[in-house]
């Protein structure tokens, strides 16, 4: 590419943009410096039937409702329908080591000097540098140009540990709930606060799921997101859930989950009225699942993020399914989450069976 | 005041400015529009015939190591001499709910317009909003104008809880160890991170001396400084310490702490020579300090902070004895200085017994 914003293209054959659609991806045009370099993973929701136009000169894959369900068979009813955490089918799809997902709705949002922000290339820098869960550093990411640990933190804490996650936000449109967004409907996020952190061990988070990225090989399987949208009783927790439960691994196996840069310009509120259907009973539950997940430890044996979320469906069972049938449909998708990650990715030497999707 | 800078001086007789020095305040010029409607404590350290010149204007009291042996008698001994850990003398003899303390050689910041910041303004507006220590808000501090709890943030936990501390950072010369200054000197923090976060629940921090504000009323018997400088073993530990000690204090009894904004220009590295030799030992013992801090549990009966911090200082000496005499000291002198903080600050209804000092 000749653009003067040509990056680059750090682990270009390394990562998958996932993007689930319901509609022709006309926001890739103003991304096109920064995500033609990489491939990509459209995931369609809803109507397969419908053309899904891609921008030329983008290399991608597409599956809809059609190519999940040949591909997995029984085991695509844990994959969501008319919800954008169908995109989770993209995770496990993939072959490559790292993921970034984001909203169609979400453009190339400007640093405060005026330039472009390059989203993908500041969460590849977050992932490839360490994080420091055990011990807050105040002058935020030690790892970044022109900081350092401060004085009075560890010696020995400061390897690190491996980046699991990198979070990234949103300047314009705040990720806010219904009732936030009835109450403040004008209300707009114009704060560039240039830092990156990570989330302290012990800490939940709401992870959300517009401006994502996470290295599929050490945390994927966690990035199940959950039983939303279609014949379900809860929408807008999917990246919720998968959050909470990535975060909890993560905590057990010693691997750290940023939060900070990059923007991104999140263009459009959906919503608000639509949005509480969804929520309202996510917004009971929630209540309840965070102490859930505070309280949640995980034995020693489990030392994989398979056995980690086998381990978390069976309390989320245990522990959930009073609170609402729901979740004992969640745990057994969970289960089977696991079950169809495990087929499209079996033990090395195995042999993958995702094909036979419409290529480019 | 007539300065356009002239801030509405918030708290203005509840709150007290301590600052240690062993110099003339010049550097409280460049302050003046922010500090001169409050009243200081001036902590003088060293040799107690030395003047120390106040800039006219200023509302004062100041202590020297004389006062504090008249006022204190045997129970002086807790008060460190000939390091800044004297300031906690300041914390002890004021009657204000709050306590902002800061440096010398910290000078008036700019923001990125090139606006001075009002540090104190930014102190008093972070303690009179809460603190959300259970869970972490990816934008930061929700109270503040134009941000607020993010979608999937229970909605139980939005009143927070009250704030104790407020933890400010630093432009130009960064709060570095020995070690990082000399494989660094050249590095200069110019980072204006526009955020201000509460430090989640269970997890410590490396707290700074250097531009610190906090309730009195709420966390000052945990404000010791500890033994540091003349015939102890360490220095440039004391703000660390007080750290430490009040995060599991604040954690026990549901009280926040915050970090970030507001920044102050810090003028002038220390010599990294001589802090290498006040902090050498400190660098070996943090690494058994800091997972000490983290498994201490309180008793539910530690319902008070003088409480908690006697029972801290059991854990002290039963603990961490073995590392090193010096904290067998140290716990006796925690004792001490709890029992000098409720000489000077008798329970409701006593006659607080310091006076005499040098007043204005």
């Amino acid at each position: 590419m000749a653009s003067s914003h040509a990056p680059q293209p750090l682990l270009k054959d390394e990562l998958d943009i996932v993007i689930p659609t319901i509609r022709s991806l006309d926001f890739l045009e103003m991304w096109r410096p920064f995500f033609q370099p990489y491939h990509l993973i459209i995931v369609q929701d809803g109507d397969p039937s419908k053309t899904i136009r891609v921008p030329e000169g983008f290399d991608y894959e597409l599956y809809n409702r059609n190519d999940i369900n040949r591909i997995l068979g029984p085991r695509a009813a844990c994959i969501s329908f008319k919800d954008s955490a169908c995109r989770c089918f993209g995770y496990m799809v993939s072959k490559k080591k790292y993921i970034y997902t984001i909203d169609d709705d979400c453009f190339v949002a400007k640093d405060p000097s005026g330039k472009d922000i390059n989203a993908l290339e500041q969460h590849i820098k977050n992932l490839l540098s360490p994080s420091t869960p055990f011990f807050f550093n105040t002058l935020y990411d030690p790892y970044r140009d022109g900081a350092d640990f401060v004085r009075g933190y560890p010696f020995s804490l400061r390897e690190g540990v491996p980046t699991a996650v990198s979070h990234g936000l949103w300047l314009n449109i705040p990720d806010y709930d219904a009732p936030t967004q009835l109450v403040k409907p004008l209300e707009r996020n114009n704060r560039y606060v240039d830092a990156i952190l990570t989330i302290p061990k012990g800490t939940l988070f709401p992870m959300c799921g517009m401006n994502l990225a996470f290295d599929r090989e050490l945390i994927g399987p966690a990035m199940y997101f959950g039983l939303m949208g279609d014949g379900q009783p809860i929408g807008r927790y999917d990246d919720m859930w998968a959050g909470w439960c990535t975060k909890v691994i993560t905590d057990h196996l010693g691997l750290g989950v940023k939060t900070g840069l990059p923007y991104i310009w999140h263009s459009k509120a959906s919503n608000p009225f639509v949005n509480l259907k969804k929520e309202y009973n996510g917004i009971f539950w929630q209540e309840e699942l965070i102490p859930f997940f505070q309280s949640t430890s995980l034995p020693k044996e489990a030392n994989t993020v398979q056995k980690c979320y086998l381990e978390l469906a069976k309390q989320v069972r245990a522990k959930l399914g009073k609170v609402d049938g729901y979740f004992n449909k969640l745990a057994d998708s969970m289960v089977t989450w696991i079950e169809a990650w495990d087929q499209l990715n079996p033990p090395k030497g195995g042999v993958a069976t995702a094909n036979g999707a419409l290529k480019k």
